[in-house]
């Protein structure tokens, strides 16, 4: 069965189990305390010298780290990756955009939020804040044209930009200024076999 | 004519410019200078809301931004892009690496250099220095066992990484330490039809 290297309060690792939920995938979960230092052990940098999860690993050994790499790779022949060259690029142009402008941003500020280490931060949180307004007005920009981020239709990067957006708030972002992106939240949210975050989704099983 | 909204020093720029050269494919470059300001004006927001080179637009109005989704598409039916699905999969991680854990470090710090940004960065420096060898050991680990990054051949993860780690010595980083990088980067600048950075290549235009 596949496995999920996994940390509950990850909105990167939440994405995996969205995406594996929607295509009814099943899969175990290996739940790792990234605040207690158990994505930095000898045996988990043998699989992704990153230290980061989530990793998913297949039964004959194969493994695949970074959240949207991994969203690419599970929705290959499937509804969520389009068939199309240009959409898949404007798709993957969505996600770059979520690892670099949106999620050292967003998540980050969530992170410092509920690990407090939002003292240790003070300094460097406005310049946070406001870059992560910045993605959010980008994403209500396009939002405010369609109805999801490419050709009008659910995909990965609708799951990639989803999973720190519908938590903003946890690190202290207001949506109320951004009518299509809390549609577009809602429009998510109401897809056949959504999962919330905190969903116990797979099975659970020790390392 | 395919056009490249461009900027010298920009190693992201730079990828494109690079695969463009290696495809020989003709294109037209626009040079905006980010620190006078030239990705913020309402002209050039118009074409990437997220005011960040390069963007790449073609004759028919169709526009594409995010260095790593532009490779990904101009690479389709090359060489540089794998025909198996599991590759595809390990090129993107090796590129959403690069933009997660590498350019903001590796990246960031040589543009504090060459910006005069470096005194006013002064604290958030050393993390930003630890985190960048820390992409540079990830990278030695892989590179000591493989000649490219997946499957033994010269792809878009190659390009993307090659970027910031050729001129990471720009941002006072020593690859002393990482033989097989060094031995990449040989074999990277080898290849026909490189192109340096620093090249005059494509067409230079007024926007």
């Amino acid at each position: 069965m596949l496995r999920l290297y996994d940390y509950w309060e990850s909105g990167n690792a939440y994405k995996v189990r969205l995406l594996l939920s929607l295509l009814d995938i099943p899969f175990e979960r290996v739940h790792l305390d990234i605040l207690a230092g158990e994505t930095r052990t000898a045996e988990f940098l043998a699989k992704n010298p990153n230290h980061r999860v989530p990793v998913v690993e297949w039964p004959d050994g194969r493994r695949l780290a970074e959240s949207n790499a991994i969203l690419f790779y599970l929705s290959q022949d499937t509804p969520y990756w389009p068939d199309a060259a240009f959409e898949r690029a404007q798709v993957l142009q969505w996600m770059c955009f979520e690892q670099y402008s949106h999620e050292p941003n967003i998540a980050v500020v969530r992170f410092w939020h509920f690990a407090k280490q939002l003292e240790a931060n003070r300094d460097a949180l406005p310049a946070k804040m406001e870059a992560g307004y910045h993605a959010l007005r980008v994403m209500e920009q396009q939002l405010a044209q369609s109805e999801f981020f490419v050709g009008d239709r659910y995909s990965i990067a609708d799951i990639a930009l989803y999973a720190y957006t519908h938590v903003a708030r946890e690190g202290g972002f207001e949506l109320e200024g951004f009518p299509a992106v809390a549609r577009w939240l809602a429009r998510v949210a109401a897809q056949p076999r959504h999962v919330e975050i905190t969903a116990s989704v797979g099975t659970l099983v020790s390392a």
